[in-house]
């Protein structure tokens, strides 16, 4: 049998590594705190479409741009924060935001360019760009931003550019760190891409879930950004329905049609009744958004003042990074929680620099059960790693 | 605003530029024989899914490798023709026969290795083997296997077989031919694949579609051929959902983990409601894939009788390819029908030598309408080019 190409899924891995640690650990109920999700109620569910709702049967392959009563609602949903109109044309439906990064990615790189990947990141934006072609260069910001003041952000970012730096990736609010990015690192983020012509790939999963009286900050909405922005997008996290697999890419003007034809390549077009199901999803109401993002809040709250673990401040998103490096190995405490039925998430997947580190998803479990999961995770953590 | 990658989609680009030509036609219902499809009934449709059923939630995101029940159904629909049970772990749930082909040939597939892809063939084809980072060489074949004794079938893959040589990707039933490999060839492909250690990449997707009395020959059930090869299945022709776009790929015995953590990065994991859908097509009885199988024959025997194009003879999938050689420019041709309000695919789509060739879908209308559209075709050609 030949030999199979070199594989790299650090996400499948880990997941299914730390769940396997965790079926071995006895506990009937483990509190799954490694997985990135939430416990909220789907805000959409399969239902029989009519025929004549949406022009195009459930049955019936869709436009690979997506649903045009689909692209038309998310371009509103991006409208009004932009501060201006943005057409459904500049709008692509996608498999979630890790189509919507897969297809920008592919659009702008060509074999070898560079990608700057702020880091610590999601797991699968290095592996992204690896599968478009590109090298990922990671630029650790996240930590350094959270730490107060002194960082030299701008210089940091700009420090790593070089001739075959092609585009800039981050996610705010970050996923492990929790750390969002304000108007005014967005500000020196887009002068840095405009004085080197870099493109902007901004990862907003988490963009309803932004805990600051300000609001979550659309980078692209910032001087003439959105010219040179790809905005990626999901309702998973959004809408409480990861299974249904929908999300969006915002593009800049007139490059919504020739990044679409990548989808075929990617994994395009959506299934036609999972766009349905996003569409559905969109008319919940601002309120009941409002009341998920604050239960979020209220979940962090009660994470950050148990833990007795140093560990990140989050002002938005799903996540706190724990700070384990005077404990020792951060992959003996991941095994250490598993053995107690805790899940976390190993820091080395966030970043080639974090193995000191694990991620909790504080909204993985009802408020109660992390709590009791936070009780073990400081009893590990006293306990000190020699008692290993 | 910097330049974007080359971009290749030669396929959403033809559908496009044909359904503007037929918009401009001034005919208020075309005949569309560029797409292929059929006017079948979906097997199934959404509908509100117990929680309980597949032992995941609708809303909830399946695991990478798919919904274990359906993994297990297309194992099993497999394991009959393959002569010995197919494990479900050999089988991934897929976004539809495309991205089964994505994940095989990222698996195998490292920078700058050549893909022989026997043509003419399936538009995407030759842009997946480019978007894994391969070399697409087009072998043709189908036409001159179709064209009677005489052809040296071996020799030709054979001669265009290099030391980057990794796989071989072939369609059969062809897209656009018609052209279905039986045993014999399929054995001499085989015999080549073991001499020179390439993968095979079989794209079954119009298994259901074989018009011969044999059926269906399944490479993978020649003597030790499945453990080289990737078989590519989907679901949107056979059970008339493309808008479900759900598909599987059965790999090699102990490869489909390795290739399953390709899927994040190729559209992977495929949404839940669709794979449950999939599931509720596949318990169509058998008598009723059957008949539809004998009405695309049934319509491909009135296409043949009809047709006073040159054309190959289909025993099997959906198309004809049409030689348009004698008349002159096939472009000019899929022209002057679309001005009558009969949509064809350019066959130059189907590989760099096929400038001179059109494929009609005849399953793509109801017979009358195909038959009219065929009248339509046998008049253009009759005038001949100059009358353009």
């Amino acid at each position: 049998m030949p030999s199979l190409g070199e594989l790299s899924s650090p996400y499948s891995e880990f997941d299914d590594r730390v769940d396997a640690l965790l079926r071995g650990s006895g506990y009937a109920e483990p509190v799954r705190l490694h997985r990135g999700r939430t416990v909220f109620e789907p805000c959409a569910r399969p239902r029989g479409w009519e025929e004549a709702e949406f022009g195009v049967g459930a049955h019936e392959e869709a436009p690979v741009a997506g649903v045009p009563a689909l692209r038309a609602a998310f371009a509103e949903r991006v409208s009004g924060r932009r501060g201006g109109a943005v057409p459904p044309e500049q709008v692509l439906v996608t498999g979630g935001a890790t189509h919507a990064l897969s297809l920008a990615l592919r659009a702008v790189l060509q074999a070898g360019d560079e990608v700057l990947v702020l880091s610590p990141q999601w797991p699968h934006a290095t592996g992204l760009v690896r599968a478009a072609g590109g090298v990922a260069r990671e630029v650790p910001v996240f930590l350094e931003l959270g730490g107060g003041f002194g960082f030299d952000f701008a210089g940091a970012v700009e420090a790593a550019v070089t001739s075959r730096t092609r585009a800039v990736y981050f996610n705010s609010p970050n996923n492990p760190t929790g750390y969002r990015m304000d108007r005014r690192r967005l500000a020196a983020l887009v002068e840095l891409a405009e004085r080197h012509d870099l493109w902007l790939i901004a990862d907003n999963t988490y963009d309803e879930y932004d805990f600051t009286r300000e609001g979550f900050a659309d980078i692209a909405a910032v001087g003439a950004a959105a010219e040179r922005t790809f905005s990626a997008h999901g309702c998973g996290t959004t809408y409480a329905m990861p299974g249904n697999r929908v999300g969006y890419l915002v593009c800049p003007p007139g490059l919504a049609a020739p990044v679409a034809a990548w989808a075929p390549y990617t994994g395009g077009p959506v299934p036609t009744a999972a766009q349905f199901a996003a569409y559905e999803a969109l008319r919940t109401p601002r309120e009941e958004l409002n009341r998920r993002r604050d239960r979020a809040a209220a979940a962090w709250w009660l994470a950050d003042s148990t833990l007795e673990v140093p560990h990140t401040d989050a002002s938005g998103g799903l996540y706190t990074f724990l700070d384990l490096r005077a404990w020792g190995d951060g992959e003996r405490f991941v095994r250490r929680c598993a053995e107690l039925g805790v899940g976390l998430a190993p820091g080395r997947n966030f970043g080639a620099r974090y193995g000191g580190w694990a991620r909790l998803c504080f909204t993985a479990a009802p408020p109660r059960r992390v709590a009791e999961a936070i009780e073990r995770i400081n009893k590990i953590y006293g306990e000190g790693a020699d008692e290993d």
